[in-house]
């Protein structure tokens, strides 16, 4: 198998998996406002496809899941086994943020690789990482009329993935592979997630009054 | 007429029709929120081109009320005259349900046609034809503030766009003409929908806590 | 210079003006929900592209800011600006809804303009004006959780920035060099917006009940 090949068939399953992680988070949140099964899959497939759909307009591709039926079907499949363990079992409401973090991981990596063999400006191609990974989650919590977590207090989110994307190029500028690039990354989003989750990290903020 | 260019000049006049009905259906909402003539006009245009909008740019089409200026005109002239004929009279505030549910109708069954002509896999099509359907009515629900009627409990929605897309796309399937498949597409909907809203069919969902 | 390249520069530059005059806006929005700095920075980000990024996908150009990276430089420069400044000292809480009428002023007059260049139907050029004009406000405001402007009560919004697009438009037909056109456009705007704030000029509404 080539090299090149090779980074492609791991961006194709990179985006599989982040598919069908995100279906999950949002066939999970649909639970809690308990939605019916078409409902709970439109959610899910909202936030799976959210984030490369506007990537991919954006940059003038074609929309991944419109070419490829796979993503689609990947999106169905992950949401209904999730609908119908979630209805069986009472999973806790905070579960879904473990899930959630990892998604906002594989999608800000990816939507960055994907950016930058677009051949999008270093700024754009962060910028653009950090909207596939966001964007879905967004439409989720918007779609489930949450507050989105993006926009939550003392929780990194958009920084946690932007800094992901940041390392995925700064990476790729000191030579490394395009997929040890994606892994550093992706370890860069979920860890300052994870870290932001459990400790409430924050970022300076406007002074209450 | 080539029998092509017939089918072309119905899926025209069916979108057309279908722009008509959901720009009266969006000024009718917007009365509710008492917007001024602009605002409600805007609604209204937001709700007649939102599904096709959002449907062309994922195929990456031209979007199809840029490149002719008569789907704008339907609008806005849908529009006003709703505007001053429900300015005058008091509608009861559920008459828009029955033009929302033939809107639905019209513009799945466009929806998955434009898509199916376009080459899309089946199952695309069908979320397509759905999307067209369903995306004028979110906007418009969104800018008006309501709760979308899309995820109200009760009420088959984008199931019942969901199988009356999958009708047409069956009815091709068997061999039916386009014309006659969208017909039976446009069926299924409004009859799901209507009887939904009598009888309040409903789908499993999550049980309550 | 030539006329061309230069009606060219002069749409560039009004660009980045309205860029950096809605990304201030953006961000002292952000400022009264106590937004972080990276959450503000996205805040004025979109404010300041979103109209562009609308009226680029709906034209199928290339959008404005993936091929040039000067305009996320130039938002992100007036943002953090915006931000550190508006940290330091007590801004006045309407002080933003001036910015806000000269970024509608600009970004309308400059999307009737690159929309007609594009060879645009007028009432689609009117429309594409008005959308590159209002989307990065109702963006802000959707993010920030306000009702949007462009719905508030007693407030042309969308009405000055159409009737500006339309002035541009006029002016045009009658032989005026697009840039006087664009400088008339932007007085009609923001002369009605700053009117209309001033004495909440109304247009006629639905009747209360």
């Amino acid at each position: 198998m080539s090299p090149a090949l090779s980074v492609d068939l791991f961006l194709y399953w990179l985006g599989i998996a982040a598919v069908a992680v995100n279906a999950l988070t949002g066939v999970l949140d649909a639970q809690r406002k308990e939605m019916d099964l078409v409902g709970a899959l439109l959610v899910g497939t909202a936030t799976a496809l959210g984030g490369g759909t506007v990537r991919d307009l954006l940059l003038d591709r074609n929309v991944f899941w419109v070419v490829d039926q796979t993503y689609l079907l990947t999106s169905f499949a992950a949401g209904a086994l999730t609908f119908f363990i979630a209805r069986r079992f009472n999973l806790p409401e905070r579960l879904f943020l473990i899930p959630d973090a990892v998604g906002l991981a594989l999608f800000t990596a990816l939507g960055t690789q994907v950016a930058l063999q677009w051949h999008a400006p270093w700024l754009v191609a962060s910028l653009m990482g950090m909207t596939t990974g966001v964007v879905g989650g967004v439409l989720r919590d918007i779609l489930c009329n949450d507050v989105p977590l993006i926009f939550r207090k003392g929780e990194l989110y958009a920084s946690a993935a932007w800094l992901g994307a940041l390392t995925v190029i700064g990476l790729g500028q000191l030579g490394v592979t395009p997929m040890s690039a994606a892994w550093g990354g992706m370890a860069v989003t979920l860890l300052l997630r994870l870290l932001a989750m459990r400790y409430h990290i924050t970022l300076p903020a406007f002074r209450s009054r």
